[in-house]
């Protein structure tokens, strides 16, 4: 069988050629061949120079998602069981063992393909039709990579509804109980890949949690939006003398104090509020903390929503300022790709004017290394994090 | 005695209150009263709304540096004390022990100050002249904070000039031996504060040498502009099996072979070459690394040279991916600010374009957290260090 060929618009090739791996529809000129969703397509460029290949999605505005950049290479078995290899080998190099991102999609050269490892188990997601269409070859190469007591799939996600895939959720090999335990980083950690965020859990954060000891040490910490503790259960450790933990679910809630109760971790207290709201009763009541944690949702995934989003950044960012002692760290992050490192900068800037602070920047951190992002691809660079010192004006 | 008054030109402001310190000479509408260089001005808007004070120097662009937005703050040798043990302590918390930067100019509030720890020693840098006439008192402030065995100045920068202020290296307390024995994280390292670069060592690659450490375990590594060699050395204390450390300087290259003989890596070895020389030169001969460390100097100080420079850190990047092992890292830094994070990023992504290869993001780091840099002051914000993982196209 001939594959087709799709022919782009003039200039159409350069971003792809810069990188990134999506050829939209309005991209492309003219086909020349028969085209069938889930099948192979050769990208070329107007002049006829190829510039990829992967698979098509007939119902999708990304009608390409490119898996290599050489015209020859076979797209079989063997060369995803490499890209999954070699992707989970780089993890451990790393020195990543009991739970990380194994394979990150665009990244890591499968386009809509997440698996995260949380101990003995996997949690997976496919985020595109030709991948949904292959399922069962992944199943069966994740478990020859991995060795898993189950995978459970979190394709529970709008996105999908884009590539004409229904939403699902199950147990897809194995079997995979309610709550697994894992380590994250020293911690013990019960998380919950049915229920939880994402797949499960925020390993992205995995390092960033970490990097927060040099700031909580004998401290008073508020950790804002801690979903199930990540933060607010490394700063414990890492020896906060209290940590109060703000979230607006009480099934998060819980599992924080479940998680701080395994690991011995006293000094932590959780409130499950609004946090918009419970920000400003602190402020009204003059309540003060060393060390303020904002690890919020993605206020936006478009660009469209961009100006909201910077707004509600900015009002919990100032809120948060206002709050902390002079000497003390702002530790605050967004997940949106849209908020790029320069506007949450410059978010940053206006809200410490506005909260009539000085702030110093001391670190700025971007997602776990399991989480690799692609340059060219700037989707894949979501996660910022940035660690403030917070001084009165002088 | 009246201070002066310096009414600003309309909108003029805005910068100052979103946090700059500077105020330049053609900002300024009009001045009331006497203006001496080394007094205080008070800075008005062109509304007359009090903006800030500080020192103000006839002879540089920048006539005032704002040392306080608050009107009636006294400026006495107090309010120094108290910045300078702040800004102390504040590394102290972070962990900071032997060696680091303990007053950091602007961004921790004395414009042109610049005071760094050596172990028992200090070495400062002076940049503005109303510190400099003051000079007697900083260094009071510091034996009184430090209690040092003694302070070397190192204000031997061209910067120096634009304030009308000579070229000046030498001992102003106690004494200084020629080569000083301090602790760089886990190294015992010799450094020479009055030879080496800026005040002695490049400080602020503290953290950075460190975070080196989960890439190169058992591998060949190459360490480029390594000056006394903190990555390299780095890279062989965390267990590189080879480290090549390539520095045109012979001083630098017999300064690393000497802190690799104090702490018994045996495994690193130098070349006295031109980097972008020897970096082609491993190119033609098909030499590889599994690690390549790039932290060339500034090649830009001025926006005006930011093209060459932009090429220059290009070249060396891009000869350097060529260089890499499938799977392998890039650690490359850039210390102008000119560069800024975006800009540093294209043109990472125009380098591994050009060299066929394709990379993900790892790390996004900047200086030290001993180093911080000053929301509203771009200047502060000067390094970047990024770690890339060196894919082939596939």
């Amino acid at each position: 069988m001939e594959n087709c060929k799709i022919y782009l618009k003039p200039g159409e090739e350069v971003r792809l050629n810069e990188g990134h791996p999506w050829v939209y529809s309005n991209e492309i000129k003219n086909i020349v061949g028969h085209i069938k969703t889930g099948d192979l397509a050769y990208v070329y460029s107007s002049k006829n120079v190829f510039v990829g290949k992967g698979y098509l999605n007939t119902n999708s505005k990304i009608f390409v998602r490119l898996l290599s950049r050489i015209e020859n290479q076979p797209i079989d078995d063997a060369f995803f069981k490499d890209l999954i290899h070699k992707a989970n080998q780089s993890r451990i190099d790393l020195g990543y063992r009991n739970s990380y991102r194994a394979f990150f999609g665009e990244s890591d050269g499968i386009p809509g393909l997440i698996v995260d490892k949380y101990g003995e188990y996997l949690s997976i997601q496919i985020l595109s039709l030709p991948i949904d269409e292959r399922k069962e070859l992944f199943i069966q190469l994740l478990v020859e990579e991995f060795n898993p007591l189950g995978i459970y799939e979190r394709s529970d996600v709008a996105v999908r509804k884009k590539e004409g895939l229904p939403l699902f959720k199950g147990v897809v090999y194995g079997d995979v109980p309610e709550k697994i335990a894992i380590k994250e980083n020293e911690l013990d950690m019960r998380v919950d890949l049915i229920n939880g965020q994402k797949t499960g859990f925020f390993l992205d954060q995995q390092d960033n949690h970490n990097a927060i000891k040099p700031y909580v040490k004998n401290k008073k910490v508020l950790d804002c939006f801690s979903n199930i503790g990540g933060f607010g259960l490394h700063a414990a450790y890492h020896g906060a003398k209290e940590v109060i933990c703000l979230d607006i679910s009480e099934r998060a809630t819980n599992d924080i104090m479940e998680n701080a109760k395994i690991n011995g971790l006293s000094q932590v207290s959780t409130k499950t509020v609004n946090v918009f709201d419970q920000l400003r009763d602190y402020v009204k009541d003059n309540v003060k903390f060393d060390v303020i944690v904002l690890d919020p949702p993605a206020f936006t995934k478009s660009k469209e929503k961009l100006d909201n989003a910077y707004q509600g950044y900015k009002e919990i960012n100032l809120q948060a300022l206002k709050l902390i002692n002079d000497g003390g760290y702002l530790v605050t992050a967004s997940c949106s790709s849209f908020m790029t490192p320069d506007l949450f900068l410059s978010m940053l800037q206006e809200a410490a004017v506005d909260s009539n602070k000085m702030v110093q920047m001391v670190e700025f951190r971007i997602q776990s290394k399991d989480h690799p992002a692609r340059l060219g691809s700037e989707e894949t660079l979501y996660l910022k994090l940035v660690v403030l010192r917070v001084l009165p004006k002088r």
